[in-house]
């Protein structure tokens, strides 16, 4: 059927995810159909990303600049740090465009079960930063799993004798969630950090 | 968040077919995690489709080479010639490994609504390949819609005044199906076409 050639690239594009063997040939016939306008200009992108790809040696970010765009911004606020467990998350988080600090990306999560250990993570480099003065706030930002929160608990240790606020993101209800269709452990949650009302 | 080069990558990727912004956006973020064994083959495959991609002079499918694999092909039957609209049909039936002869690729469907006329399709390049002899058969595998029926009727009166056998993919029950939920335009041409039991 097809060339060796077109078989690589349709192999390449099903290994990304959301990609299976079918739509990846869907997508190759696609790019093949649209060469000026859809193969050239992703063939440009990728090379430019490709020659430009950087690991931001400050947060961890991924850019295409060192230190990356967050870190280099000068109107972001210094003096809190954000830590996310991953760069997704770290992304997510700027989508909403809620956080106007900076970021520490620790690269995963503890896990006894993975094997991964603090020292697999970017703590060492975060106490570094948080010694280095000048923060105020960290906000501990990881995943609302058993091992994100052990790292939270984990990382919230190692600053302890620093003077700096810890804090972590609220968990509860998420919005437009109906109590009905929630697990307990949401509920137990919600209700055991419940507030006054406004 | 990220910067434009990235922003621009996500883009590309996000336009082909079966991915949208989000999934993306995970596209992206694999391809920058694995650097080497995701980001690398793929802007390799790319380039190397990019730079081979051709159109088959003689059948009109798209390859690497001109003629395609398939032309190329020695083993292949070079009396029959299938018939089909898009090159993604082409590869469908290549897949199923099921047709030992050659193609060709009419490059669309005849369509009043869409001002799609038989000189914007490859139906002369057709008719000179049968007109050159050496065929014996010729298989139509238009779509089972009303445009793919219309072209597939259209080229069967052009190839009628040479000495060939035209025929159609067999048009009724698709395997598995059951008659409750089958429409009813199948149902009737399953029975007008019905046969003699083995």
């Amino acid at each position: 059927m097809a060339s060796s050639e077109i078989e690589t690239l349709t192999q390449a594009l099903a290994r990304l995810p959301g990609l299976g063997p079918r739509s990846a040939r869907r997508a190759v016939l696609h790019l093949i159909k649209r060469r000026e306008t859809a193969l050239e200009p992703l063939l440009k992108a990728l090379g430019v990303v490709s020659e430009t790809l950087a690991t931001c040696s400050v947060c961890g970010n991924v850019d295409t600049t060192d230190p990356c765009g967050v870190c280099a911004d000068p109107r972001r606020d210094g003096r809190s740090i954000c830590v996310v467990e991953e760069v997704a998350d770290l992304w997510a988080l700027e989508r909403s465009r809620l956080f106007p600090g900076k970021f520490h990306v620790l690269g995963g999560r503890l896990s006894a079960l993975d094997g991964v250990r603090p020292e697999d993570l970017t703590i060492d480099s975060l106490i570094r930063r948080v010694e280095a003065g000048g923060i105020d706030e960290v906000v501990l930002a990881m995943n609302a799993t058993l091992e994100g929160q052990t790292t939270a608990h984990y990382v919230a240790e190692r600053i302890e004798r620093f003077p700096v606020r810890v804090t972590q993101l609220a968990h509860g209800l998420p919005v437009g969630g109906e109590l009905d269709y929630l697990d307990e452990g949401t509920l137990a949650q919600a209700l055991r950090a419940r507030r006054p009302l406004g």
